[in-house]
């Protein structure tokens, strides 16, 4: 079994890319590295050796909530103490005021070695951010210092038994009465939903202030706690999955819990998206963690498999084979790749010059990164053959936990409608241009990429001329994924010497 | 949860088309259709029910050998009180003497149902085949009615820890004593190695009969009983998997265990072979069985699931939005055109006139039927979303249990190098040249085809050029597997007048 190693240098070599000559102000490359390094030699060894046995053991549900796989409270206290959990957090309440690149580079680590644990604890900048905009200042005083210094963790209460992507029919009720808001219904798959690692759970509730027919106007978002809701929030189920196994996914009961408001009445989608913008970012860095670790695993152990010969009759390698080179190129290509996509959208998030342009790339990293690692993982299966299919060598573990990551936050197929349609309309289509002019940016006329470019601006026109673009939305989206990843990577042969880079690029620009 | 419902309907309609107009001789298609209807009956009943649980259960070794999840001794008594271990037997030895296009639907109908209980049991046609071709005799008239009668299952005994792919590393070794041959050894995923389902086990061993550098042709095939071994073959652990727990996977040691050659010594990779390619004809209907089955259970899923609106602003299913009809619309493709090429290589089977087009057609379908299985299920889980990822829709088990089928009986890596090398090569290329006929009679010359066949032609002109192709294999063996999937989907629609079949043959024949 290989260990984890968090890929430091990569995430690094990435960043670099992806900031380019116009770094964004307070942009510190040294005191990112720094940050990282820390990090990855905490998780090395805390949080990553978890993971295994966490995936066997699993949740329980008692009477007393949720328990957690062993090892993981000892293992949560020393990521609150080292002061990981506010990392985003204004120094103001306690945190370290770092900006979404070193976030990302720390969240990616994170979720690469152990995407259960991370599950759990990052929703927390979310959290933060949504307080932060859409909170009072007495929400913001209470629960910000709380979240940051790990006291809290917190949740995202959306999916109902009936309304899944489709949140117009949300049923939970929110009504005030002499104390104050309460909400009543039932949600189901709430990541960390309940568990024993926190003091206290903050849960973000979207619940329906309105009428029973008011579809998503009529929804607000709510706060509620743990430590005040008593018996009115229970945990009436933890689910068994295909994977992420140490992650409990709870139906939570609200039986007139105590809430408070946050945000306007009405506003629950807005003060949502805030949310789930940053949890789709945060998915996108979960796939590439995937893409990356099965991609270790199968090279580790196709560089240390003997198999057959070579042609000049010496003993080979299996990775001296050309078919399992072709697999371990895709993988390396996928991870590198979607890696510079979801760094260059964080960039720009940073920036905030040309916000309809994350707008536009927040789905197709979404889209792009998820399906790479669960890409990567399956050609990791494939590469280890036999080995790949027990459990002992863990990318069968990759591969199941990365598999959610195409479903949740937006299925993909939400993703690519969204492409299609917002992503070309909204502001007149101005996120779709600026995305032009970003591969334009990226690869200086590429040749090969100005050919798929061309491409892509036709089939944009013709998605505009169409009523329902629907049935084309797959594919459109797949062709703007391609794009946006062929142009990433010739960014990331651009500040690179490294031949294998090079190698890699021709690869991925003959890719069909 | 949807029931497992066996497809005999789209069996026999692709029976049907893959007879065409020459049915093979002792072809009887109401009687095939009376079998499976029979078959179908008892598995629904019987066999499918234990699907999930053995799941669940799984495998246990004790002191005392393998011990199967609770209700597959019934079943399995069940089976072959039924007859149906002696499927393909001659009369002569208790069997039921039908041919490859019976079992291949039996077979499928088995491993939809229950893929674990199937990969037990059905190793037996094989090794009927190869005692009724190597056999002496003697040993034909000892095992064959065993086997029949489902007193006996069988194993096939080839990898070793260091010899997977690479059957040249084989370290097993076969010695002469006073008393005759002895197996030494040790070897690993051997499926069903030890279970409690049938009185006695016979094992079809792989072993070193020659020096230890003689390579491949120092190989002999033996046969050892699990009666006769007393404590000489043991099973020193199982394995845990991604799927298909309720299969053991044994690892064996073979300490000085009797043995009888089967066939001449040194000829032991050619007979067997004809396990294997047996083996791998019905690989590709387990892939095929979980096309289906991922498809049934997505579309029953999709059609009751209420999911936003329709245009009009009524209210829609699931299965009304175009990107689920998409996802739909290729898992019945996958299903349907995977299935009658695995028939339509059969048919070739049964008929003989052309062995060099059924050993060209044979790894095509291995590597198709199986990559379609694992589409079709990781597009099921896909369309499920988070019920997909939960345990309960089993369609997450659909995909865990199929992808293996990419792994044994040869990984899909090695047949497509063998489809670029020998396949091309072997008596002048004869076998290319009649899949080119086969193309040419399944589609009689549908222009869209054509131009793929074009296609194929010139990239199979292309790699003949080359001393090692190994590095175009991958995309030869997919254009060439894309080609006979398009050619069967002409056939399936020239015989059918429904209209939803002309729909799909459509959306085929604009594939990429």
């Amino acid at each position: 079994m290989k260990l984890y190693s968090a890929p430091v240098e990569d995430i690094l070599f990435s960043l670099n890319a992806a900031v380019g000559s116009q770094a964004p102000s307070h942009w510190d490359a040294a005191q990112c590295a720094d940050i990282l390094g820390h990090f990855a030699n905490f998780v090395e060894s805390e949080i990553a050796p978890l993971d295994e046995p966490g995936d066997e053991q699993g949740c329980a549900l008692s009477a007393d909530g949720v328990r957690m796989p062993d090892g993981f409270k000892a293992a949560y206290t020393a990521l609150a103490h080292g002061g990981w959990q506010g990392l985003t957090a204004p120094e103001l309440y306690g945190g370290m005021d770092q900006n979404a690149l070193v976030a990302a580079a720390v969240s990616e680590v994170f979720a690469g070695a152990n995407h259960s644990m991370q599950m759990v604890c990052n929703l927390v900048p979310g959290a933060i951010s949504t307080l932060l905009r859409y909170g009072t200042k007495d929400q913001q005083q209470t629960w910000v210092p709380r979240l940051a210094a790990g006291v809290a963790l917190s949740t995202m209460c959306l999916t109902e038994p009936d309304a899944g992507s489709d949140l117009s029919r949300i049923r939970t009720q929110a009504r005030v009465d002499v104390h104050g808001w309460r909400i009543h219904g039932e949600k189901i798959f709430i990541s960390g939903g309940d568990q024993d690692l926190s003091e206290d759970i903050l849960h973000l509730v979207l619940a329906r202030s309105g009428e029973p027919d008011s579809g998503v106007k009529g929804l607000s978002l709510f706060i509620c706690s743990k430590s005040e809701s008593g018996d009115s929030i229970k945990v009436s189920r933890i689910e068994r999955k295909l994977g992420l196994h140490a992650s409990p996914t709870c139906q939570l009961t609200f039986t007139d819990a105590p809430a408070q408001l946050i945000g306007d009445e009405g506003d629950g989608l807005k003060a949502m998206f805030t949310l789930m913008n940053h949890a789709r970012i945060d998915v996108s860095l979960q796939g590439v963690a995937h893409a990356a670790r099965a991609c270790d695993i199968a090279n580790s152990y196709a560089m240390q498999r003997s198999q057959g010969r070579k042609v000049d009759g010496a003993p080979a390698m299996l990775s001296d084979h050309a078919d399992v080179r072709r697999m371990l190129d895709e993988q390396r290509s996928l991870s590198l790749g979607a890696r510079c996509m979801a760094h260059i959208t964080l960039v720009e998030l940073v920036k905030n010059d040309r916000p309809a342009l994350v707008d536009f790339l927040t789905p197709v990293c979404k889209v792009f990164c998820t399906e790479a690692g669960i890409r990567s993982a399956d050609l990791g299966i494939q590469i280890l053959g036999g080995y790949g299919y027990i459990s002992e060598y863990r990318v069968s573990q990759t591969w199941r936990d990365a598999r959610i990551t195409a479903i949740y936050e937006g299925a993909n197929g939400i993703h690519e409608a969204a492409i299609a349609t917002r992503g070309l309309r909204t502001l007149g289509g101005r996120g779709a241009d600026e995305f032009d002019e970003l591969i334009t940016e990226l690869t200086s006329n590429n040749k090969s990429v100005c050919a798929l470019q061309d491409r892509w601006r036709f089939e944009r026109d013709e998605i505009m001329k169409l009523d329902d673009p629907s049935a084309h939305a797959h594919a459109f989206a797949q062709l703007t994924c391609e794009l946006f990843f062929q142009a990433a990577w010739v960014r990331l042969n651009s500040v690179s010497d490294d031949v294998e880079i090079s190698r890699l690029l021709r690869g991925v620009l003959l890719r069909a």
